[in-house]
């Protein structure tokens, strides 16, 4: 394991998910060397703009967990660093994708790279960025490896387009809402556990047990994102809030005030989501039909509900820091205000 | 080398790239069946979506060129037809997302797919094929052809990235030309032949020799179509006439003429082609100056060196039906009016 040492004083609020990214700080470092690396063409606009989108940042999450996951299994070696850059160029290459998909200006509180670079930059160096991953996967060696990471791509755009026709269909059930969330996110976050277990050549069950954390954590972060979405807090995520509104996206806590609501309240959410006419005070209205039928509220129940089939995920493991770390980012995910 | 009964009269005009097809019928019968079972999801989107684009046919030149190339160096197995359908759904991959990009309307005289179902369901559909195709080649259990074909897709992008920087420069010169037609179009001719050498265990000097025959012929190839854009028999193509020239495309043909051309002719170049100013007459008398200057005929020419080398990379193997129909379609590809 890294030794982490700190000479800055602490702030005073170090969140779970510092705790565990201070835990694989020595591989993350070398995780974004590659990233920086990896990322060069000879044509100058890929670096430029995957530069623009990775170097932005973000939390590095998923990396984190395929480093935290090949270091709870005892992996020794260094091919989870690569796992955890190939983890980090998909995560970029379907965010390129999905901006230009949902014509977004902003993503974490900047301009969006198409919104910089054009849609068609963002279309093709995200299709650089996805091939670029395939190679670096190819130099692992492992077969596993590969036929886990490119199932979970296929996953995730199967997600992504399953996205497209629940988008303004105010009759989504929560199961089809579940189906979208786990291909567009959570199986991203399962694959990115799952080979830290499988490069440290883990049994099976260990293999499932990374699985199952990722896919129920992946649910958990989701369900929140899309609660962050109508939380007065918004602002504070860096994202223009309403963002899912707007476009008519249709997440839990719509699905769950539409089918709580009377024929009025469904007047309203056909009328916004379905046909996108939205007036000024639509969106606190919104806001206030959930509020009324604890639509985030019981959002955020469902995500503690997947957060704990996580929790019990890791019970294989014994324990230590990173199992404790893991845990806790769990409970992080779920009340996290930003 | 599958046995080829034909019980129909031939037509009239077999072409060389005909006789291929037909010494690989039955090859392609079972590559055909694999693309077909393959593209299944259960989002009904995405086999509705590929099935337009894929099932609305084409040459299938580039599976071909994979079934050709395994049988010329004796392969006696199967996966020269996964991997054939591999390269389709690469191929199928990056035409959805170009035409995303060119905003085309039309592909082989049909709707294109993002014209009837919209970019966003291309955009994410092209991620299905491209991560179903990766996941189709990790069952070949070759890491020489993973590695080769996650490369060539690599390279793709790049020539497409690269080709967003030459669009609309007049002053592109004929060099930087060659580097976007190597990436976005010869690579993958490359690398459909080069993996049929590989599946087959052949030395590397083979597999060499069919990355050169196909780069070459790829070269060839998008040399002609850029002429073939500005020609007269352009409606036989089934593309919009003049495409290129109304997104201000940079092809060979406009290098040339430009670059031939005195001030006042590089004054229309710049309007039409970097202003896009364009008025009716102008394609017309794009087509003059490229008369006037032999820029098509020249373009040819150029072809005509490609389509040499790629016939002399074929020397190596003994004479036979499959070779002789590979040299043959190195002319077709030149002297095609469609």
């Amino acid at each position: 394991m890294a030794v982490v040492t700190n000479f800055e004083p602490k702030r005073r609020k170090s969140t779970p998910l510092d705790d565990l990214t201070a835990l694989v700080a020595e591989d993350l470092s070398a995780v974004n060397q590659i990233i920086l690396d990896r990322m060069q063409s000879s044509v100058e606009m890929i670096p430029q703009l995957a530069g623009y989108l990775i170097a932005a940042g973000g939390k590095r999450l998923r990396p984190v967990l395929t480093l935290a996951a090949a270091n709870l299994c005892g992996y020794q070696g260094e091919h989870h660093r690569l796992l955890a850059a190939v983890v980090e160029f998909i995560h970029s290459a379907t965010l390129l994708h999905d901006d230009v998909v949902d014509e977004s200006d902003l993503r974490r509180g900047m301009a969006s790279a198409n919104a910089v670079f054009g849609n068609k930059a963002s279309v093709l160096v995200g299709d650089f960025l996805f091939s670029r991953a395939f190679e670096m996967m190819v130099e692992v060696q492992s077969l596993d490896v590969l036929r886990i990471l490119s199932g979970a791509s296929a996953i995730i755009a199967e997600g992504e387009v399953l996205q497209l026709r629940t988008t303004n269909d105010t009759e989504t059930s929560e199961q089809a809402y579940l189906e979208v969330i786990k291909g567009k996110t959570a199986e991203l976050f399962a694959a990115a556990c799952r080979v830290g277990a499988v490069v440290a050549n883990r049994p099976q069950a260990e293999e499932m047990a990374l699985y199952d954390y990722g896919m129920n954590l992946g649910i958990a972060f989701q369900l929140v994102d899309d609660v962050l979405d109508y939380s007065a807090l918004q602002a504070k995520l860096g994202k223009t809030v309403g963002d899912d509104f707007r476009e008519g996206k249709i997440t839990l806590p719509v699905v769950l005030a539409f089918r709580r609501g009377n024929d009025e309240e469904r007047a309203f959410w056909r009328r916004v989501m379905e046909e996108l006419d939205q007036k000024d005070g639509d969106l606190e209205h919104a806001q206030a039909l959930m509020a009324r039928h604890n639509a985030l509220k019981d959002t955020v129940e469902r995500a503690r509900h997947y957060g704990s089939i996580a929790r019990d995920s890791l019970g294989l493991f014994a324990d230590g820091p990173i199992k404790q770390a893991l845990l806790e980012v769990i409970d992080f995910v779920i009340d996290r205000d930003f």
